[in-house]
């Protein structure tokens, strides 16, 4: 949206200040995540309260995870979804309908025009989660995974039915390769997962 | 999102029924519309609303507009948004981080794979107001801008601040070439646009 | 309520134009619809809402439905529960503690006043509907008990508890008159209704 | 609704017991006031807010009213409004197009369903208010009007607009002649009321 | 927070007067009950509809209770949680991190404070609920955990889950000093209580 | 609440596990923050979400104040909220009911009992901000305060009136000692700060 003033009028043509981009990342309060949405939850996270889950969940888990730079593991969590300010958080089932790649490079366009008065190490982190392209970015994306498990296990235990997909689909599950993270998806499922259905 | 079973699966693989259809449509009301979303209005119109209020709208005004056929006119506008059952809203602002035309692209896609269970003159609809292709989806896109207005009239009346930017944008507005539009237009925005504020 | 001026006021005494008309109707976004409301169903359905879910079910139906005239059963499902805009959506339960005939005589009257501006085959739309005076409102009722169900459906398989009874009720049923209305309905309820309980 | 059971059915056909009164009665945190609800107002009052509110405001203004039985008074304004269980919160505009007398008939006989398990007094306590038959229940009507306006008061002084017409019709204020509740609407009307509009 | 002026803005300074009780008192209705907060149930209970509730149910059972005071019964229910709007709604689990008694000391201060308008009888109402310093302050707390447990069933009836707990925790339960609370309670759990786990 | 079972209920006795705290955490979405709340802000900012734009602003804002430990400024954002989980948040006017010094105390404990399955620098963040003892934990006390007043400014800009208290009390602004934080403010103060009435 870019710039307000303070009668709620969007500012034009002038250069985004860091005040701007400030002012611009409240409205991700606003923001639903489009998979909860879509399924019938009442109030549901926003991509704000996504983020802060995500961050705290890296800070938590890089901590024991030998190896990382947690500090910016941390950071790339806080603007993994800032795009969202301007994309919206397209469901997983639109992205099909877009030319391969179409959909992450339109994130990290709108990325890079938000976070344009940002320092370059922090607007870098948001390509660098895209790509997967350091080991830090790989980490948050698996704990971006397990976020999104624990929410879903947190609306099921509250009562919300539908998102037993969400356990079969083995796309939301945090990747191996970190040991904390997945040996806390696995307590995870343990708890929270639905029994199998009876085979047959 | 496809097919839902009983407890809320997905259904998979199987050739999407009308009944399909008219499940996955329920889903268009929890659907917010995100211009109004993203400026702060609580509670904010869905995408059904919207195409409710659209429809009635098209109905009213095309039996005044002569040559018109109104039917036509009526069910393009009851399908003209379809396609964010699985694209979502996608915010104005973030078309241009995409190719040129995959938004629209995408929507036509979208909305095929939706509509696959309807008539075909239905699924037509969709397709004909994208393109534009024939007078009755020209007018149901005038009418578009002018519920757009409209509701932004009604925000205002309940408090509503920082619309103002609608009313300065000519891309809201309908165009001419629909006399009764123009007319209701012209109306609205004696009774609800701000005062121009003063030169200089 | 009639007319709205810029700052929200009623205009009084003057005669409703059409485009009073178009501002009254942006309310029934607002107008839950009481069913869902008095049972806990959060964010639920809006009178706008279901009347476009109405709309769309009655042109995807008609259409296969021989001899309709589908034009004209769309429309009445656009205007069927414009009533509401003045009387609320009284529960069900709630008609009985009135003279008989009282609800619908007041709701036509309503309807009547809303309507007042629009042109006279939409406000007789109206009155054709609640006295299911033609074969097109005819099927526009069992098309409304229909979208009723699998509203119903939805709301269970999203984790509603508390709605079997509406599967329990005939009178929410569309009857068999419509071949294309019956077997839908017949559809929805192997898919999503409650296994009976066991006998004895 | 009646009697609820455990999976949230109804229980038909039993006579009604004091638990299916209490259970029956949370239903009342779900029906928005119907004046805010067409008007805009996010997240609006509902009838048990409201109930609440009056049977305080009737305690308080009561005390300092001489000769009045309070405890009477309080009792009638905690039921005055559960008519509205059944019968819905029957927007103003709306009771014109029933016949003289048939909103409050029916809210009469609605009270006395839903009442029936509790002792007489409490259940004449409704009947009383309805017609205004003693000097208590005029009391409570004085206070419910000036509930009312303090509502009105701090919706608008949260920002919402449109609300002005509540302080242009008389019937919305209390009448003169309990002095207590009449001294308090006049400091309220003084410290809260819209600024006249500048004659000419 | 005080006294409110017409722009929301809060009065400082001046000695607060009945208005700015009545006021302040219609916040509450934006105040949700943190237990049912914390555990996920959309758009739960405010502490003024909690408290309609409250004053109701007292009302009801008292007049079946021998040897009570109503109208004082009932007064006391009307004030019992004013101070939370003060103080807020400290979830149980918060009142062991403060020193002993802090939080009723706490409360007593804030509705003190509150109720400073009020008659002295009403502001000695809340004193002697916290301290249950009568039969009827003890009562009124029988009543509170009646419609606890009240509220808790039907929000399960409605689908929601978690809320298991509050049966397991005799601590939610009305003594059993008040054979008619004991009695409603008892056909309560009856009816609702979930089943007990088989042994084993 | 501590550890959260398949079927939403809270497991006891036994030593919380890093995946309890990650599961409690989900709550601080549902929880509101009470200065919005109490001033009708609807669909107002939740914990969660203020803990999110505060760990931003501090990595945005430490990067360009030299000598801070940035990653040590963040940490301390992302946990400077988590005793609210347990203890609500305080409305600011309830503290005073308190003995001096008793709510800072109620969060430090509850804070460690939350994050005693967290690392030993995370948990110590905690009591670290509660009593400033760095000059990390101090520059993220500055920035809580910036961001209250942008969150201010952006309600104002949607149409929230009763806000310009926080405008007037310096105690909401962000102290001088950090060069960034306070220029931001100024810059936001000049675009958002309402005009100073007219003196006399």
């Amino acid at each position: 949206m870019g710039a307000l003033s303070r009668d709620g009028e969007r500012l034009r043509g002038a250069n985004p200040t860091l005040l701007d981009l400030l002012v611009e990342l409240e409205t991700l309060d606003r923001l639903p995540r489009s998979g909860y949405l879509l399924r019938g939850v009442p109030d549901c996270e926003s991509v704000a309260e996504h983020s802060f889950h995500l961050a705290l969940i890296v800070r938590l888990l890089a901590a024991r995870e030998p190896g990382l730079d947690v500090a910016r593991a941390v950071e790339i969590a806080l603007v993994h979804d800032v795009a969202e300010l301007r994309i919206g958080d397209l469901p997983r089932t639109g992205a099909r309908y877009f030319p391969a790649g179409a959909k992450h490079e339109a994130e990290r366009l709108a990325a890079a025009d938000i976070l344009a008065p940002a320092d370059a190490a922090l607007s870098a982190g948001y390509a660098e989660y895209e790509a997967g392209a350091s080991r830090e970015a790989r980490f948050v994306r698996a704990c971006d995974k397990l976020q999104l498990m624990i929410k879903v296990s947190v609306y099921e235990a509250w009562g919300q039915a539908g998102l037993a997909e969400f356990w079969r689909n083995p796309e939301n599950f945090p990747d191996e390769q970190f040991a904390t993270v997945a040996a806390t998806f696995a307590r995870l499922r343990e708890r929270f997962a639905p029994a199998a259905p009876p085979a047959g």
